[in-house]
């Protein structure tokens, strides 16, 4: 009887909280919405000194903090949200809490696939980004199937970062064109160009920024219009360098667990503040394209 | 008489601010000191605006902040200064504004050439960045002239980066790569090897992180220690994105021709305060590689 109390008394509560938090992402979406907020989940680990838990716990309680933060974006139409989960610098890291991180990821890409998660209540399509290959068997199989299981989803989009760095996206966008222009001049060769001059003007076989994008992972995905580091860092640590030219880069002081609601109702408030001059940049450099 | 007299005590003036000068920087040098610091001189045109001078004004005060902030680095002994000076983005402004900039920009360079600049007294080598062939004819020849005339100088490292942005610097990287490359492949062919599979496997046809860095602009210079972003915006702009990783990036709030000795001052305090964490960053990536 207690129990049965307490729970219709906590999900009174969860209602309340639902409709207040509507409430006010209906009256920030009078001002301009970003469609794409990418986050460095910076702080994890400091969250579990500072606690005095285990690091995994840190982890753990990251994992929670990200599924809060996806469900308030999607609720206020944020359509593409992106963050840093595991860059490849992180491998260097002791092999222990590597793998415990890897551990963690599986179990919690597995639970994002289960029938009551955020992914199925919204239809989100998962992307993971990175050199795929450097990740354990176990996690590279559930993220490949994450990916193909949410592939023909029309709701927001969710990306994850990990096995990650922006220098190494970029070389293998300029790896990929290379391999597909080695082609189209070993077609040219086949074909009998092999005079000097033709070669020279041969335009086919220098890269350009069009073959370097559609390379990039985040070839069908708008930039971000946010980009936020918890913990205070002023560091992008090589995440999504080419994509965030024209983001508005955000530091708030909490580690990524503490990251909350308020946090990213202020970030929103910031980044409508600073709209005006972003959209100015923005337009004049569409204009020059 | 009067003039002599307001003569030598402005020059006593000056030298008690030049001794003080040092002896702060002799404190200050008994902490990390950066290397090399780059800035996005920011906010010279809302400078004039909000003091309604012409906007060419802005720009004037702008030089005057960067020659103060150059002798102050290398007072201090930060053996490379980096500045963005003028995006091909900003081409797109009014063709005024622009020539006005030129004329400027070439009238400044002339200075920095001259027996008693700042470029003679430090013996300063003389960098521009960018894709020069965008600049009006005289400002380029002037920038050609310096940088050929202070190449064999043996002092500080002074770059400027103009018609410059950082996706076009890496693919002019790209582009020189392929080239490079390119004459490869054609001697591979030349010399017979056009079967296919011979072909699949070459690994000279495709680029390589070093490739790459080898002709980014900056091959010659490490990466900056602190990138410092004027008049409080945290945009990047697409400003050394490929070698600011490890960077510590500053947003003070001044507009840049306000950027005066405490607050690089307080820059650098900043950097020694958060160099512990950058420094355990930067010793294990390289322990990586």
């Amino acid at each position: 009887m207690e129990t049965q109390r307490e729970n219709s008394a906590s999900n009174l509560l969860g209602g309340v909280w639902c409709f207040l938090r509507k409430c006010l992402f209906f009256v920030l979406s009078f001002g301009p919405m970003p469609n794409h907020i990418a986050f460095i989940m910076d702080g994890n680990r400091r969250y579990a000194k500072s606690r005095r838990v285990k690091q995994g716990n840190g982890h753990r309680a990251g994992f929670t903090a990200l599924t809060s933060v996806l469900q308030y974006c999607y609720e206020m139409g944020v359509k593409y949200v992106t963050v840093y989960a595991f860059s490849i610098e992180n491998f260097k890291r002791q092999p222990d809490e590597v793998q415990s991180l890897m551990d963690l990821m599986k179990q919690k890409i597995d639970e994002l696939l289960k029938e009551e998660s955020i992914v199925n209540k919204y239809r989100i399509r998962i992307n993971f980004w990175g050199n795929l290959s450097l990740l354990s068997e176990p996690v590279r199989l559930a993220a490949e199937k994450a990916m193909a299981s949410t592939a023909r989803n029309t709701g927001p989009v969710f990306s994850v970062c990990v096995a990650y760095t922006s220098t190494n996206e970029i070389m293998h966008a300029v790896e990929e064109s290379c391999v597909e222009k080695r082609g189209r001049i070993r077609k040219g060769y086949n074909n009998g160009y092999k005079d000097e001059s033709v070669q020279a003007d041969n335009k086919d076989s220098v890269i350009s920024v069009t073959d370097l994008e559609r390379h990039l992972y985040t070839s069908d995905c708008p930039d971000p219009d946010i980009v936020i580091r918890t913990s205070g860092e002023t560091r992008l640590s090589n995440f999504l360098l080419w994509q965030t030219t024209f983001s508005h880069l955000q530091n708030p002081v909490p580690l990524w667990p503490e990251f909350s609601f308020r946090h990213l109702v202020w970030a929103i408030l910031e980044y409508q503040r600073i709209y005006p001059y972003l959209e100015q940049r923005r337009t004049s450099s569409k204009e020059k394209n």
